[in-house]
């Protein structure tokens, strides 16, 4: 299966290449700047918001699937940047393309922020309402609408890979886990919240090979890419500062929550689980562990 | 106060011209072929969904308002085009450059097609629920899903006229009233389905106002354009007949009804009257008594 991936070199976009190579697919990953080179991946250079690029990619990859990563994503910015409308302009242009070349099979990927958050209770595709918070997920929102009439229409496969708390190899160092490796590692203190919200983290590891188990499935429709296991932020710095031997630097409560922030956002992965098949490997001790090694490394 | 109108050639387009100036807007006219010249219109010619050119327009026309009805509307075809996906991502570009170039307020036209139809009742903005019937209305309420969420991030005020069915001066010669109208003339057989199915049929000219009074107000979110009455296919066939003289003509039941199509779609105005003050004036009679004289001159 010939497997056109965008945002290839993006954070996520790593993690699928790998992924899907280990599932036998031929891969042309597109991206601004080229990746590695890895077997069974052919790079191509590309910007998606350049005039007619999104439709040339399309056209002359000839993928019989594709998974569609790219989009704005500028840490704390990507939420309200204007080129949010320009990335669901060259997404519909892309998807076009590549279905008028032949493909068969189109994934996106969204976000946990298209739910209305139950208060309590987990996040499920079918029976939580949706609800617009920011620029981003109401592009990603419109996005996936309008992809899945389109798709419906054409007779072509449709999914929508919903993405919660991501941690992992390749993060941007100004993201929670990276700080706080950083700062146990440099024995600085490491200043939070409250840290009583409770997110969905998942490996970056696991949600590519998710996403790639997603892109190479039959199934339909939306379905959460995540672990299904809630932790607060004060769990994940407690649990990393045990393994970094300095639980003395964790300081809660040293910075204000943000106002309005959820209480709980979590995934109910039994679509993930059930219809695609995934099970999460990497628990969240064994990725912070990851995390923390690979921050002492860069740190020597 | 200086608007821009896009699809100002088009049938609702030159209905909105004629009314913005009658409200005193200086108004630009952009279309991809420029419409008869009239007093407080400057017409430019432009192909939106030629590369760039969106965002050139948004950005040079320098309008205090946008009032935005370009979109592909080939009738029959419009439902399922994928160019729906190119109006789409070009109205993300008019807009947000527009936007940037000092525009306070943006007017957007969606469909009834939006709307969960209720079997019995009306469609309300604000209480009735929506669902994608077709690529055309799904792109259309993921268009207004994604301005609304810019614009509220922008601040800049933002509303979404819904039109339901329109007949009148300019109509497309294929449609139910001009067809009818020509048939009756002509003093061939109206040949119809049941024509039980009730619609909410509103005058173009009727509607230009509404949009005009709407471009030019502080309303913002959904706002049928529409009159409130519902009345069947057969009805208006019977009203036309009768101002023809040829009731005998009208064949009811000549064709088959379309599988699947919804008995009743009216929608509720109250908001078109009581929020944004607009109540028609062209009753059904009036307008089809004007289409049935229109056609009678061009026959001869």
């Amino acid at each position: 299966m010939r497997v056109l991936v965008t945002g290839a070199s993006g954070f996520v976009g790593r993690a699928c290449l790998h992924a899907l190579t280990e599932l036998g697919c031929e891969v042309i990953a597109a991206s601004r700047r080229p990746g590695p080179p890895a077997p069974g991946v052919e790079w191509t250079t590309v910007d998606l918001l350049a005039p007619g690029e999104a439709a040339r990619l399309g056209r002359e990859a000839r993928a019989d699937t594709l998974l569609h990563l790219g989009w704005t994503v500028d840490p704390g910015r990507f939420w309200t940047d204007p080129a949010n409308l320009d990335w669901l302009g060259a997404t519909l242009k892309l998807v076009r393309a590549a279905a008028e070349a032949g493909a068969r099979r189109v994934v996106g990927v969204g976000t946990c922020f298209e739910y209305d958050w139950p208060v309590e209770g987990d996040c499920h595709e079918l029976t939580t309402g949706l609800r617009t918070h920011t620029l981003y997920d109401a592009a990603k929102d419109a996005c996936r609408r309008t992809l899945e009439a389109y798709a419906a229409q054409e007779r072509i496969a449709f999914a929508w890979g919903r993405l919660f708390y991501l941690y992992g190899p390749g993060e941007d160092p100004a993201r929670l886990v990276p700080g706080l490796a950083r700062a146990l590692l440099a024995g600085e203190p490491a200043r939070l919240s409250s840290g009583l919200a409770v997110r969905d983290y998942m490996d970056v590891r696991d949600a590519g090979r998710s996403l790639a188990l997603l892109a190479t499935h039959t199934l339909e429709g939306p379905a959460n890419i995540a672990t299904g296991q809630g932790v607060s932020i004060a769990g994940i710095a407690r649990e990393m500062a045990d393994l970094a031997g300095r639980p003395d630097l964790v300081m809660l409560g040293a910075l204000p929550d943000r106002p309005g922030e959820p209480a709980r956002i979590v995934a109910d992965v039994s679509r993930q689980k059930e219809a695609l098949g995934f099970i999460p490997s990497i628990s969240l001790r064994q990725g912070l562990n990851d995390a923390l090694a690979h921050w002492r490394s860069r740190a020597i």
